[in-house]
């Protein structure tokens, strides 16, 4: 069955895995019920690329775009300046003040996503972010965004189905911007995609549910597990992150007695995996401790990212 | 197939359903993919009986009666002298009130249970909630509660699983409450089981989810929509409820041109389930108008409750 895992490295950190799932899902003394194999992948960075900014900042900076089109007048703050004028270094210097400080980044980003999708129904925002996948190109590998995914990992995901996993998505990007992709990029239906999310109310007289004006709750560091078992109801067997705001997610998960992957941005190779511990570096530093199983970009994987139209 | 709706009497209403059932999962012109076959179903009073009192007020009497026992200057006060004496009138006066006035009804019963539970652990909860399974008796049928489920509704799930569907429950009761039974009883794993949710926290010390001294949502009316969004991310295509409660959540799945079913409780034969409007009286008297199809207990059920030791 490990031929499913063809883009990994021969070496521990694949021996880890295999080792693991086999046990799991196995029928000797460590044997899981199939019903309680539940894995959870964080998204950025961890199932895709998040460099040179996460997807979803750049669908939000073409919304802003097309405000400032509309209302030149916005153009005189930030971010819709930085938007119009295409300031990416403006952009990625937010980004990364999540990473220097405290945990507000992200918050940011998803509070700027509240007013664009105000009052819109669930369905037209759907519609609108699908277009937008159908359409971009990512920023710095000028492919679809379908080819910014991680080949290891969806060779992963597909492994574990077949050992009886059920794989979820949690992440702290703003969920429904994720699920009209998920099914295609990673084999994961809607159901299964967590994340940060807006305030939703039921209309009553066009019963259609709309997006409120704020934020519900921000799926990132203590709010993951929180999540997971809102969701699932079930302690994870397996999780992989690649944060330190993964960490919670790791922990609950080894209380199980489970399997943690943490992503290490590592590749020096120049395949399109931009190197990064920004962000990490907590993670990283406890991960032996806290017995995390540290993934290596540069040495683990052998090929990194899809080619979609090669499929 | 319409074997396994056996407790189903023949008629309208056992025609209504096999018909839609049979066109949505042919491969006719209204076929839907299967993926999107989603049905939700509310559990007290539609796939279980709510009388004399929804089951959760009878696991809450008897941790208050445990309360009272460890400080008898609780029972002073109400609710804790109507569990230590069992004045069951007091506290089905209580559940009335819900019928006659606002929503706060099952939020003062949810409210009653954050005291119970602050601080516990989930996994902690729900050994407590299944022992209270294994033992308990149904106040007036006398039977485990196992018994207490409607046999036609359990034929049904499954008679909508053969033919594609998805099944959740959304419920106005605690979802916690809900997930330590719902595989045994209705076929139906923790993770399709959406209710009233308590605030939940995760302790960074043990790795525990542990519930917090609130309440985060209370999933009735207008919240049941928002919380099949979130959850599941797609509209239904068939719902069931009994109350005014349901409504949104039934209008919500025949925007979607689905199947909305309405359980009437008005069986007068004396099979064990008590006739009763309250609560309904919206959602009956405008049922034509809205499209709802509505179950008679009394025509459409042959048989009314289950029989867990006959298999």
């Amino acid at each position: 069955m490990t031929d499913e895992l063809r883009s990994w490295a021969d070496g521990p950190t694949r021996d880890a895995i295999v080792s693991f799932v086999e046990r799991v899902a196995g029928d000797g003394a460590d044997a899981v019920p199939e019903a309680e194999r539940i894995a959870v992948f964080d998204n950025d960075g961890t199932l895709w690329t998040e460099k040179p900014m996460p997807t979803q900042l750049a669908y939000i900076v073409e919304q802003w775009k097309a405000q400032v089109e509309a209302d030149p007048s916005l153009a005189d703050r930030q971010p819709y300046r930085a938007a119009a004028t295409g300031d990416y270094g403006w952009l990625g210097g937010a980004v990364d003040k999540h990473y220097e400080g405290d945990d507000s980044d992200l918050k940011v980003l998803i509070g700027a996503l509240v007013g664009v999708t105000a009052g819109m129904s669930v369905d037209d925002y759907a519609a609108s972010v699908a277009e937008f996948y159908e359409r971009a190109k990512h920023l710095t590998l000028g492919t679809p965004y379908a080819d910014a995914v991680y080949r290891p990992m969806v060779e992963l995901l597909r492994y574990l189905e077949a050992h009886g996993f059920t794989v979820y998505i949690v992440s702290g990007g703003e969920r429904d911007f994720m699920r009209p992709m998920t099914q295609e990029y990673y084999g994961i239906p809607p159901e299964r995609v967590v994340g940060s999310a807006l305030g939703l109310a039921y209309d009553e007289d066009t019963h259609e549910v709309r997006y409120a004006a704020g934020l519900d709750f921000f799926d990132d560091g203590p709010e993951k597990p929180v999540r997971i078992w809102s969701r699932i109801g079930r302690r994870p067997l397996i999780a992989g992150g690649n944060s330190n705001g993964d960490m919670a997610m790791l922990d609950f998960t080894r209380k199980g007695d489970g399997l943690a992957l943490l992503v290490h941005h590592d590749d020096e190779s120049g395949r399109g995996d931009a190197p990064y511990d920004k962000g990490a570096e907590k993670a990283l530093a406890e991960a032996s401790d806290r017995g995390y199983t540290v993934v290596s970009v540069g040495r683990d994987w052998s090929t990194v990212f899809v080619d979609s139209a090669a499929g």
